[in-house]
């Protein structure tokens, strides 16, 4: 099955680019409510499911131990982008446990952050492990493995306590067999697993309501879940499209990005969970999918609606700052 | 038309993300010679034919005039990383008709080579005109101005002498009408006109072997190519693609990428001419997709064609460095 074309890129009035991709909206009694294209493939989530790999932090107590709020669990759902208080964030988590960015094995890059990247060149610093867009997730991690006596070294291996535990939570609220056959390593270093896309849409129906989960896993959810609609910079950055989602409503919109042009999304008002994927894994793909997707389900609020629709038509500009072009949604999303 | 699937990004075993595209290869008779997906469809070429927008440059006289040699013909129909040694040359070439940079209508940005903006932060330098990708063009397009008498100022728009004599000279090389409804901005300030992919093809045939040019014309287009082949890092930068299929076979191999996945690329050995897009505008896909048909086209060459071949796998590695994945050419492409 091709999926359709769902974002249009346009120079002047030609596209000159397509985006293709599938769509999968679900509500928490695991029933379809919008589907576009094949939402059966299995897709790797990446990064899109930091809310649901952070359980095992609030779960297993050592949120409540180490005295986490909003900020601390945003930025264990996050993929920030190296700011200054993205990084001193990571650094305070982390030394609640008695550790530092040396305990941390997601690897080192510069911050996404073009700004941040150009102060920290200026300041004659180089970047350390803080601005990897995943230490607020791996200093999570690294929290709940001290909490529950688990030795830390080598946590983001395939068959480490805390790694069984992250599988187990994703596994468990998106229903979906997590096998080896279906693992790969994400740029942290931890495994991901490529599940049906429908999957994670319930997933975060799931997490939104709490329907079908016991009591304590019900709360969790919707401490995380709210966290990051709490602190959307946290979970993102400067200038960064989920920031702008989340800030067009906040409290109501609840959006995570993955890489390779992965979303999940989750309204809690209307109880629905929404998973999308970008084919060729283009993040401005998705960026406009997923906009156009909420401008949709929120329609009955129009000016919401609009702000989100404005969303998924930005700009192209020249290196003068001249609009030359846009992206927009396709019929098929509409 | 949908165009196949002509890339699969892999992670683990599975297939995360794909790109899909059309490829055209012409000789310079104007015969077909291998065409996948729908190559009639209109293209932006963007900065893929940078090589035939330095026609004027040479067929004006205005390269003899200042002396210009490889290096200079390279970087004017260059898409560099803003390395030192580009934006120093493209200042030389501003200096030979007593301008500066003040004079590039191009706009601003930082080096697109990661070290060279750490290295310009660390220094407390901010980015010029010269790092941006296109100094080089535009260096040629004044010199050209100023050689010819044309008052060099809005030499970007369209409408403007110089743009008239570039726009002339890409329509009379790939025979494709450039009419203002294909128009577009680029990002550069200069207007681009998307034609039949098909036709770059040919167009690169014809500068690649003279056929059908007047011999002035066929000098010129000789010159420009074995200019950019003779200097691949000026045309690029540090780790460009561009440079490492030139340097797989000095020499043989002309190619220059474009904005949102396109190539063009010439074979003097065989007199074809190459264009390709990549129909998401991704530059990992086209450049999977250009070493893979280089290698196709290439394949009596048993050494460099295995060279070419392994530049179509690109690995994909973690924050660490393990790999983690690739991207391969689909059987479409073989």
């Amino acid at each position: 099955m091709t999926n359709p074309v769902l974002v249009e890129v346009l120079r002047g009035a030609v596209v000159e680019s397509a985006h293709r991709g599938a769509v999968s909206v679900f509500d928490a009694d695991g029933k379809p409510v919008w589907e576009i294209g094949d939402t059966a493939r299995p897709v790797f989530p990446r990064s899109a499911v930091k809310a649901i790999q952070a359980l095992p932090l609030v779960e297993s107590g050592a949120a409540d131990a180490y005295g986490f709020g909003d900020r601390e669990l945003a930025l264990a759902c996050a993929s920030h982008s190296g700011e200054p208080e993205h990084a001193q964030l990571a650094a305070a988590m982390l030394a609640k446990v008695g550790l530092d960015k040396t305990a941390l094995e997601c690897g080192v890059h510069w911050p996404f952050d073009h700004n941040a990247t150009v102060a920290l060149a200026r300041s004659g610093g180089a970047p350390s492990a803080l601005h990897n867009n995943c230490s607020g997730k791996h200093a999570g991690f690294l929290c709940t493995c001290v909490h529950s006596g688990i030795a830390h070294a080598g946590y983001v291996k395939a068959g480490h306590a805390l790694q069984d535990m992250v599988r187990d939570a994703v596994q468990s609220v998106t229903g979906a067999a997590h096998d080896v056959d279906h693992c790969g390593i994400d740029g942290c270093s931890i495994p991901t697993y490529a599940v049906p896309l429908k999957a994670f849409a319930l997933g975060f129906a799931r997490m939104a309501t709490g329907r079908g989960f016991a009591l304590e896993r019900a709360k969790a959810a919707k401490r995380l879940l709210s966290a990051c609609m709490a602190e959307p910079f946290l979970i993102a950055g400067t200038g960064k499209a989920d920031l702008a989602l989340m800030q067009a409503a906040p409290g109501r919109i609840f959006v995570k990005t993955g890489a390779e042009g992965v979303y999940c999304a989750a309204l809690p008002e209307l109880g629905l969970g929404i998973a999308l994927k970008c084919d060729d894994g283009a993040g401005r793909g998705a960026e406009v999918m997923i906009a156009a997707v909420l401008a949709n389900l929120l329609r009955s609020d129009e000016p919401l609606a609009a702000k989100l629709t404005e969303l998924a038509h930005p700009a192209i500009e020249s290196r003068v700052g001249a609009k030359v072009g846009s992206l927009r949604p396709t019929a098929a999303l509409s």
